[in-house]
């Protein structure tokens, strides 16, 4: 059977959910709900298993809740990789049980590295000797040029598999480089026009490549300019809530359609119950409700504003 | 008790061993010395357990081989990941094997985020909740700018730990980003000079920074352009032997002293007795005597060039 490809997915799950959310899953044990880290504990004894047992059940919880409203799931493998082989077992099963209920799941590793080092990498995360780690899409980092993102690009399309590359990330230093004047524009500008070249050849039906591309929320001006550089490049759209991204700010990234887009949150809908307005809605008892509701809040937002009338 | 600094520890090993060498821990199962990974599969059972069990056994005889002729062991966690939850395993026990013989470990991760996903990354691999993936230093992406490089840097600071962050890398299309014309020089060169500004605080007795900075071996002018533009970074230089980068191409990365400078082999090293002139000497049989003549040869090719009269 011939893999659909990652990008004609993606929009048809836009359409499909009338979602342009992504969560992401980034646990610290530090803020997990109340009694989950406890209970873990009494199950599985040491620090680093307990706090991976605790992962998993905060993240499948998490899922269940938000499975209706969103595009995708994105685990940000840093946060597993702070437990060690146990926090990467949660990893593992954290991506096995959100694939399993049919959702698009991308692997925020911000991988890089060289030809057959960028390969290996490649075969971990989109599709190779084990299944560990092997999610729908991944994040790389593009400072290696082309030799760092095309082995990832040849398993994506071998595999119906998608890649982001990072043009224009969220936080405040992102100017050290990537706004650096580039032969007369800032260098993000060279970069995205090197990723839209990239991807070039690997456009599904929708018209999209299956090499997107990580600009981030908090820089709109930045959005549309990425956006008009890279037309046929699905955009992840990470720093909305928490990093101070809002919805007028992603709108850049939309077409007519509301699709060509994903609006990534993390704390913000994950860890909803700490803050208003769902702390005062809904209470630590009923965390999953403030996480499924924040979640449907963020999805009715950005749906209405991109598809006006 | 006070930490050692790092650069200071890097120095002193420099300067002890006369050896400017590091082997790079990059295993790969198709390549393994004939019997490791039958072993392993009558030991281990199913694949990746096999693999890491064989990935294990043979990193620790190539320790045991190369361990008095080399400054440090640079496991790259691509080929680790590959093989998933029990891939990992299999690194954080190379690591753990190495360190105990009291040898620095560099983790080739080259991690990138920003802020408190740097943050667990640093805690994951320098030093934290976890000791699974801790190493004496890492390699780390810069394209995120200051804020994704100073949370390494300051775990580094705190743990006695080091930093290498990519300036210019080994491969081909390093150009594609490193080179663009940024205000009028190549971008790698305000790289240099960031990371030399990032890391001026942190100077050991040495004179040189926990941050440090990879520049490949293949291109000796950007390799002296990088020594003269961070003075006080130790440079991690890959892409020696295998990957085309010679003795001569190497000298400008040292200082008078032979410091400076580590120079790092993967394949050319760990699988010498696949190719002349080791495998005629040797033989499958007698590969970790390849090996560590391999090593051995390395170490004074560089040490007699360096460190002329």
């Amino acid at each position: 059977m011939a893999q659909e490809h990652f990008a004609d997915r993606l929009m048809a799950e836009i359409q499909g959910k009338r979602s342009q959310v992504v969560v992401g899953l980034d646990p610290r044990p530090e803020r997990l709900p109340p009694g989950l880290l406890d209970e873990a504990r009494e199950r599985s004894g040491a620090p680093p298993r307990a706090v991976a047992e605790a992962f998993f059940a905060f993240n499948r919880a998490v899922i269940d809740a938000v499975a209706e409203h969103v595009v995708a799931l994105k685990p940000q493998v840093a946060f597993y990789e702070r437990f060690g082989v146990e926090g990467m077992r949660a990893y593992a099963r954290t991506i096995e049980y959100a694939r399993r209920q049919g959702l698009i799941v991308i692997g925020d590793v911000k991988r890089n590295d060289i030809g057959s080092t960028a390969a290996a990498y490649a075969a971990a995360h989109l599709g190779g000797d084990c299944q560990d780690f092997v999610a729908d899409a991944v994040t790389v980092n593009p400072y290696l040029g082309v030799d760092g993102v095309r082995p990832f690009v040849d398993v994506a399309a071998e595999q119906g598999k998608g890649v982001f590359a990072l043009v224009r990330t969220s936080n405040p230093s992102s100017v050290d480089l990537q706004e650096l004047d580039a032969g007369g524009e800032p260098l993000f500008r060279r970069v995205a026009a090197l990723v839209s070249e990239w991807g070039e050849a690997h456009r599904g039906e929708s018209g999209y490549s299956l090499l997107g591309a990580v600009v981030g929320a908090p820089f709109p001006e930045q959005l549309r300019a990425a956006r008009a550089l890279m037309p046929h490049a699905p955009l992840l759209v990470p720093g909305f809530g928490a990093q101070g991204g809002g919805v007028e700010d992603v709108l850049g990234a939309f077409d007519e359609q509301g699709g060509g887009a994903v609006v990534s949150s993390s704390r913000g809908v994950i860890f909803a119950w700490e803050r208003a307005p769902y702390a005062g809605r809904y209470g630590q008892d009923r965390w999953r409700e403030a996480v499924r509701a924040a979640a449907s809040d963020m999805r009715a937002e950005l749906w209405s504003a991109t598809r006006p009338g």
